[in-house]
């Protein structure tokens, strides 16, 4: 039994797979409409197509680039083997699948919704949501089935799947370091996954503005004609976008995260059985119980998640937003619950009951409860929570925040900028301190493996959180497809109410992202620092300030090319679009077809083309880092250190930057929003088309790439620099094949200093008091490791005690 | 003449003063026009007058609560001493006067200014720039002064001012330690200070825009009057805010920087001098040269300042804007040269041609002559000129990227707010990769002593910085009563070109003086790791990078804190106007006549209140990391690695968010001004009033805060941060008297680890190569240096070079 459970997760994900098959087959036997609405569901099908090709044919290009990198990386570098190559296509191929199934299913989806809405709502919220889930499973399922697939293909490759030392040509490899090699061959999936998630959220996120604002610009400033009007070219591309982004985006954003944070934990995992003196076989699980805990959480997420979904449901067909609402939160909450108590049953089944764990700066190993790790994960499981509270409050509609922005809106858009631009600033208060604790607790509960576990925990329910996000765009294009086929009111109404929802859970959703990068950051930082064997990160040292401070500036200027980016792409649409209504006969009557597909062409090379110069920024700052002062001949060890520098600026103000866009925009958002129900300004109610409704349209035109383009693009950049960090970690020293067998080697010596100080009281007696400082310096594994223990009395006692102390100290 | 170098700061600053004087009583000389304009700029005048009045009754308060906190801790504290009160009162006063000096003789050259105008171009120059030359002269001389004699003071209550150990209590105190007693003592100078820079930045700037604004919405839109109309009882105000905000709020910023600089620098030459061996007197300036160095090139920088203000001068009276921008730059440009070369002797003269300095990581101290140090100071005057021609860059007429923002604007405030933003955060890539770049520089030529003299180096020519810099103000002033008074057009033309030249010089100030507070916290930085005596600020532990992330979120939130203070203060100002308006008789015929001063009282109220927030913020958070944690028993040499990684996030993030927001609302209002001239928008001249104007001027009205308070209170929020955590440094540990005896006690270890592997080659000839890493732990002064040294051969080579190695060091 013990030693199947490294099969567990991968039978979990097949599971999640087939409920997947079984879901997607039922969506699809949905009634999609008829006539006019299956048209215009075809034409944003066709779009999403369109898309997708554009996207596959430069992704080819880019795993192709990457992949000769990294196979020369492997060749030169002795310690990276050539499987990594395999792997990361591996991880591109998955994640783009994952999302191909997310795109196909949330563009079928849309019209059965909202011909389901026709019957009745509870049949709609159904459908609906049944597309979410087919995503959610998709991405998670593949995730799981991916990395564990990999992982137990590489322990057979480079162990024969046991836990033991091999001797290879002629040396002796010990198994902690057979294994840092195997998940460093297996970071090679993570990121191929990681560089997806650059295309699809990144361009993504130009993409689904650009068409957006191209539309709009064309459409309704010049011709004259509705939104979503089927006459206009970009409006299909403006419905592919909203797919695009926040669908397709989104999926492999947390596909990249869920991948990553379970392979950080199991790095660190791996440093725990070394910490343990390198061998845990007697507590079962093949003595790899710590390693394959993450992906046990990761699997049986996946069971929770299917759970948690089929509770989503709603009876009443007079339901309001409310009850809806209250169904996902059903849903949700219970797959929370249900994953603290999975943790607490395999912490404490696949754990040994206490494990000793070094912590930086102390020499002697701490021993930690596997009940200790079960609390970081609850730790996980609170932030990832809490961050959807924190969220909620500054974007809610009703909520203080949004109310202030509709005032502020009164005296034009000015007024209304710098209310919403304090609002997302605002938002970093509770959002930073929740991180920061969040980072410090669960470190003080289980060290890093603390930390990188309770990202676990909280990914655990991606499938879940995937399913209640990408619900909410199939809604909104469900009322989309309404509105433009002419349907009653009655089935507006019906999608309307899952749409306002979708837009709250949407909010929520990116809370979740940033939350889970955040943590899987650090998570990753961790595995970077303990994989180089670097004695921490310095920033006294001028040269790791130095890229501190480089770090911190690379998310904004990042931003900025993003919102250039959207400027750019939108106007080229605007071009096409004009275009067309110029060159095609009979466009405006009806009677000529556009061509949506030129137009989703066109906006899908510019989305792509413009993500790469950011996309260049995120890779060839650590590069550069890495790679130029090595030509100068500094010290790996202390390059290795100044790209940490590098990665802690990036995480900590990419988090800030996310934080303060994505709520920033979302506040604007709903500021706007709030004016379609009337808002009270100043004793008068105040409604759509007033002078303050224009001025929060303005505010939520500065919203819209901060909240979709911008802000989200922070995870992919601080994740992926992450990561990258990883992968060359290798080169740049430590814990590699060549200086293995310094692994576990411990030197201990004190040294005595002595401080002594003569006083004299009031009467005139002389007391010598002395103090001792016995320093223990430990070599462990390439850290060094420094305890200093005082002694405080008389000389004679001080003398006495200090040198006992150290003796057994040396011993 | 070597021992008196110790009093020519005080008489380079009394020189200074001197001539302060005389130009003062030059200005004042000077005609002040008649009539109207005199009635304009007395109101002016007694607004100011209102202003510090207000001030200072809050300052009192606030010096009285932070000298009664100072004195417990130096009761309780006993390596605190009582004469820090001291300090810290006679700081807060000169800061506080030479405010008051600049305020006065600023509303006092504005009129005559005018007058000046109505003579000649030359005239009005001479007139304005004497002005500025006065503000200059007071803050650097004050501080120089001020500075200087509390060093003598205490050198001489201290230590006799002497260079030499003494025995107090019956122990034996190393000059070190005594001068680390002098220098925590001299910070008390230099925290109040800027505190005073607290109140008059960031009070300042929420007065200067509430007035504006407020002034703005009940005159121009509800009562119809014009700007600047004397009925306006918040005209005064909105021109009294320009005073406080530009002349006085950037002569507290600067002379806060000054200060800090110098002591940053002091402190670290302290430890230049024990890492020679604790003792230089043999090369004269009683031991003590490297700590006179920053001080002597304070003084020599005023009378530069004096050379380069006496070079600026105009002869033709049709000069326009680029002949008076060059006679600045002649005068700017030739101070810099002038400090360059007077660094290269004073570092010659004053440095030992060789010096040890130990750098972080390093067990072997690193020779370093006196023309190294002269390199970094070269470094610092190259950033200090750099950065302004990136910011005139950013934010420059006429220049590439307010172009796009005006051609943005034509598309609405949206896409203008759009393109300003992004401006404002593209600004950040130069600007931090010059920081980073200056950071490595100077610190690679000598140490951190090396980047603290950078930054006296680029602060030297801080008259001559603020002269450029008050003369702005002051001609926009100039400009504002030749209008009221109704002058002839060329007198208005006149100030104009100056008005306009000034705009560029407050753009490049604020580059300059976002770039010292840079400067200033790295060295204070450096200051406080020394004085704690850590062993480095490392992020690798939790806690630690747990700091770092709320220290990134604290100058978010203090810009947004700021900003939505802004909005409070002015519907305060609003409701005044309003009251004034209903109650005052012929206040709108002009017979009555407004009560200018409850205007400004109230603005000045409000300004001073609203401040409390964020300065609470700035104050509260260190305190709170400093102590809380002491209160539960944690180690306070963990809690001041803490409060380390604290101050770095504030630092990385705060100079980010000053750069970004300066920039963009620079931009913004660069972009609006661009209208006046006319622009070509789409081929076609746009003017003021048209639909891209009014979306340029909502850019500017977000602008408007970020510019003139939010961003450049980040100044502030760095450096007193940094200078917080510097006063609290002994209490958290390191080198204090108690622990004295321990500074020069040096012990080394070697230990060693060895490697080997046995490699079987194609002819099956076994070698055995080896490694043997030799580790030298060196406990220098509470801080551990560890040098790794890696031996490479066969078995026999390396165990022989290695013992031999291991043995001399343990030697």
């Amino acid at each position: 039994m013990e030693s199947l459970m490294i099969y567990m997760p991968i039978a979990m994900a097949i599971l999640g797979l087939i409920f997947m098959l079984v879901k997607q087959s039922w969506v699809m036997k949905q009634n999609p409409g008829d006539g006019k609405m299956k048209e215009i569901s075809d034409h944003i099908y066709e779009g999403a197509l369109a898309f997708l090709k554009a996207e596959y044919k430069l992704l080819a290009i880019f795993v192709v680039i990457v992949s000769v990198l990294l196979a020369i990386v492997s060749f030169v570098v002795p310690t990276t083997h050539i499987l990594i190559v395999v792997a990361f296509i591996f991880g591109a191929f998955f994640s783009a699948f994952a999302g191909n199934i997310g795109m196909k299913i949330a563009t079928k989806t849309n019209v059965r919704t909202t011909q389901a809405a026709r019957t009745s709502l509870p049949n709609a919220l159904k459908v609906s949501f049944g597309g979410g889930t087919v995503m959610g499973l998709g991405v998670a399922g593949l995730a799981v089935l991916g990395l564990t697939t990999f992982f137990i293909g590489f322990f057979y490759f480079f162990m024969d799947s046991t836990w033991a030392a091999q001797v290879i040509n002629g040396r002796n490899y010990s198994p902690t370091e057979l294994m840092t090699v195997v998940l460093e061959t297996l970071a090679g999936f993570s990121l191929g996954a990681e560089s997806i998630a650059l295309f699809a959220r990144v361009g993504g996120g130009i993409y689904t503005k650009a068409a957006d604002v191209g539309a709009d610009l064309v459409g309704k400033v010049e011709a004259g004609i509705p939104e979503d009007d089927p006459r206009n070219p970009a409006t299909i591309a403006d419905n592919v976008g909203d797919n695009v982004g926040d669908v397709a985006g989104m999926g492999a954003d947390l596909f990249g995260s869920y991948v990553a944070t379970v392979l950080a934990a199991m790095v660190l995992g791996n440093y725990v059985i070394k910490d343990m003196g390198g061998d845990i076989s007697e507590f079962g699980f093949g003595g790899i119980g710590p390693i394959l805990l993450p992906m046990a959480i990761a699997g049986v997420g996946i069971i929770i998640s299917i759970i948690g979904t089929l509770l989503v449901k709603i009876k009443s067909n007079d339901a309001k937003e409310d009850q809806v609402m209250s169904a996902l939160n059903i849903g949700n909450w219970t797959s929370i619950v249900l994953v603290a108590v999975s943790c607490f049953g395999l912490c404490h089944y696949m754990l040994p009951e206490t494990m000793q764990m070094r912590f930086f700066g102390l020499v002697e190993p701490v021993e930690i409860s596997s009940m200790r790790v079960f609390y970081a994960t609850l730790v996980g499981l609170v932030v990832g929570a809490t961050i959807s509270s924190v969220t909620e409050y500054y974007t809610g509609l009703g909520k203080k925040p949004v109310l202030k922005i509709v005032q502020q809106s009164s005296t034009g858009a000015g007024t209304n900028i710098i209310a919403g631009l304090a609002t997302g600033m605002m938002s970093t208060f509770p959002s930073v301190l929740l991180f920061a604790g969040a980072i410090w607790g669960s470190y003080a509960f289980a060290g890093f493996y603390g930390v990188a576990l309770a990202a676990s925990a909280m990914m655990a329910t991606t499938a879940m959180q995937l399913a209640i996000d990408a619900f909410g765009p199939i809604s909104d294009n469900a009322g989309g497809i309404a509105e433009m086929s002419e349907q009653e009111p009655i089935v507006r109404e019906r999608t309307d109410i899952l749409d306002t929802v979708g837009n709250t859970t949407a909010a929520t959703g990116k809370g979740f992202a940033i939350a889970s990068a955040a943590l899987t950051s650090l998570a990753l930082f961790a595995a970077y620092v303990t994989f180089t064997g670097i004695d921490g990160i310095n920033i006294f040292k001028a040269p790791v300030l130095a890229m501190l401070f480089v770090g911190g500036m690379v998310p904004v200027v990042f931003s900025a090319l993003a919102m250039n980016a959207v400027g750019k792409a939108a106007m080229e649409m605007v071009q096409e679009v004009r275009r067309q209504f110029k060159e095609i006969p009979g466009i405006m009557e009806g009677t000529g077809k556009p061509e949506y597909d030129k137009c989703v062409a066109i906006s899908t090379e510019a989305s792509l083309r413009e993500m790469i110069l950011p996309g260049l920024l995120t890779i060839c700052f650590p590069l550069a880092i890495a790679f130029l002062p090595m030509l100068f001949g500094m010290d790996p060890l202390a390059i290795a250190e100044m790209l940490g520098g590098y990665m802690a600026g990036v995480t900590v103000s990419g988090v800030l930057w996310a934080i303060f866009q994505n709520n920033a925009g979302g506040a604007w958002d709903n500021a706007k929003k709030s004016f379609e129900a009337g808002v009270i300004i100043n004793g008068e109610m105040t409604y759509k088309g007033s002078e303050a409704h224009k001025a929060a349209v303005t505010g939520d035109t500065v919203g819209d790439p901060f909240k979709d383009t911008s802000g989200p693009s922070m995870n992919i950049l601080i994740k992926l620099t992450c990561l990258i960090g990883l992968v060359i970690a290798p080169i740049l020293g430590g814990h590699s094949l060549e200086e293995g067998m310094a692994v576990s080697q411990t030197n201990a010596e004190a040294v005595v200093v002595r401080t002594i100080s003569t006083e004299t009281d009031a009467d005139g007696i002389i007391t010598n008091s002395a103090e001792a400082k016995v320093t223990t310096t430990t070599q462990n594994n390439g850290q060094t490791v420094i305890v200093e223990k005082l002694f405080k009395g008389t000389l004679e006692e001080v003398t006495e005690a200090s040198s006992a102390y150290a003796k057994a100290q040396k011993e």
